[in-house]
């Protein structure tokens, strides 16, 4: 009998997962990221892929996305309220936990707002260095929110991208990006319009946050050759490509019954024909095969993804000693007897007990 | 523009939650609990009823339980692998939170083991109290494992039940109940078979852990004017009591469509009437109409429940000062810079950056 030593659950806060990315740094987050990321789009077929559940409100979403293997379970708990930015909140927070399929036992617990930013870049990336010329080395990057930081940094360290032409509708998000990546060796270019950020880009990242059915990107803006990778058109009634842009590409999406849902997809009919990326990176399907070639990765973030980062995070905070040990699960010396989690200690006068051999029952004697 | 103070959660481990029991008490807890699951059922039509998600396996069962009314949100983690009892481990461990539906925050995240043996405890008394004769003193309780003692407890303090007939084909089991209920008034039989232990009950308790279809109770056990209160059969191919006693009975549910898949039910054809909980707590329909009336209350857990027992939960720790605060979402002076968080520090040497006006892309012309 195999007896586990305990059922502690290990706990990654947020802060412990800002030490995990400051020692190791971003680039090394975002480069282990991908290849986690990528090692399980390469066992596709793995995966129990289940729907996400999502309850919807007014102000937003909140929303559960489990997926498992045969011996790991992942879940993330994500909301998405635009509104929350005027509250000083973030619009997207997240966490979620890994567990054992063949016991049920809740391994990690972990903050997922952090992690989820690395690993929708890192995503990008994976997706882009299958699509995108290998020759890019200039990105425009519209919105310039909590997202792009991460974005510039992934195409920069994972793809070659010397300089980002920036635009956002809030000169003080372009503003705070750029102190933010000082550190760097980005050639960051402030731009005054989408068009004039795109202009000449190798690659399009869009990354803007309203819930709208917005035309960020329109076809007059593309160029032969260019890898779109939208971000931000991502759940039911919140898009940033015009039609005609899919309508001109070959899209590549992660999981194509979500996509058709909740990305740029949602405009197109069902008959519109898409390629899912694990195709691509298993070598099944093309990536880009033409040099003058329009490309879009229609991302929406799959659950695969927090499952690569669940995993990565966990390895990580091992290796360097971070995180702490939660008391989430009861340890009971007998599985069988909760209730000795909470019994009351023994009181001195009080031997009430009747234990008798079993007769008629003697209450239901008295009432017959 | 409100500023909220804080996104610390609150957390609740399991050594917290068994604090607050064993501070205000079994008999409080139960009580309590029982009151928050009724006042929540009487607002029945408030809440967004989702399906659980679970994810199957060979060794068992990982499922997400979702519910939301127009201010609160809550989950529910919970495994159920019977073969764990091999391992030392419990077969049933849970966790969940509650989340703010207008911003999406999770203000508490708590451990759902001990709270949930709690509140199913608490709602098979709920039920009970509508259903069972008034004159009830004598319950049979069928499986005395983890379940078992919570089950005794809640109908001796919120239906005066005065004596329980024990059986379980773990003698073991048995001796930990009795052991574990010395503290209490109740007179405990040890019986030594199911039928032993029915005979002369005015409720019939079923809590065995079995994945199997099993017939613990056959209808020849059945008196008239009893209640079955079916606690263990709960999930696909997994029941506890033969179809004849359901045929004979008045049956009583949680939400149907779930009881119909996971409980005693799905034994019967899909016509085989039911009645709501939540209609006979309001009083649109009748709970028990005659003395002989044979009522049962086929119990599987629903996501309802859960929301209540974190409500409960999270109002008793504040009350009594129990928990701990956790960093679950990064606090950022800015949302929309998550990336503060990991900025690394500036360095001295290396003031790289390139801020230009827009102009065509540097690298662009270099490569064309």
């Amino acid at each position: 009998m195999q007896r586990p030593s305990s059922i502690r659950t290990q706990f990654l806060s947020a802060h412990d997962v800002a030490t995990i990315v400051r020692r190791q740094g971003i680039a090394e987050s975002l480069r282990g990221m991908a290849d986690y990321i990528r090692a399980d789009y390469l066992r596709w077929h793995d995966f129990d892929k289940n729907a996400r559940v999502a309850c919807h409100s007014e102000l937003g979403v909140i929303e559960l996305m489990p997926i498992a293997d045969q011996a790991t379970y992942a879940f993330k708990y994500v909301n998405g309220h635009p509104s929350n930015s005027r509250l000083g909140l973030p619009t997207v927070m997240a966490f979620g936990a890994l567990a054992r399929v063949d016991t049920g036992v809740p391994e990690l617990l972990s903050e997922l707002t952090l992690t989820t930013a690395i690993r929708t870049a890192a995503m990008s990336a994976v997706a882009a260095r299958a699509l995108a010329r290998p020759d890019s080395v200039c990105m425009a990057l519209i919105g310039n929110g909590a997202q792009s930081e991460f974005q510039a940094l992934a195409f920069h360290y994972l793809l070659g991208i010397q300089e980002i032409r920036l635009f956002d509708t809030d000169p003080r998000a372009t503003a705070k990006l750029i102190a933010n990546l000082q550190h760097t060796k980005l050639r960051l270019v402030r731009c005054a319009s989408v068009a004039e950020a795109v202009r000449g880009a190798d690659i399009v990242t869009t990354a803007t946050a309203d819930k709208t059915n917005a035309t960020i990107i329109t076809s007059d803006m593309i160029e032969a050759g260019m890898h779109v990778n939208g971000v931000g058109g991502d759940c039911p009634g919140k898009t940033e490509l015009h039609p005609d842009v899919l309508r001109g590409a070959s899209v590549f999406v992660e999981f194509e019954p979500q996509t058709r849902i909740e990305g740029d997809l949602q405009q197109m009919g069902t008959d519109f024909a898409v390629t899912e990326m694990w195709q691509v990176l298993q070598g099944r399907s093309p990536g880009r095969t033409a040099h003058e070639q329009v490309t879009v990765f229609d991302s929406v973030g799959f659950a695969l993804e927090d499952y690569s980062a669940l995993r990565f995070m966990r390895d990580c905070a091992r290796r360097l000693g971070v995180g702490q040990s939660l008391s989430l699960i009861p340890e009971l010396a007998d599985p069988k007897d909760l209730f000795a989690s909470i019994r009351p200690l023994p009181q001195a006068n009080a031997p009430n007990i009747l234990v008798t051999a079993a007769k008629p029952s003697a209450t239901a004697m008295a009432r017959a």
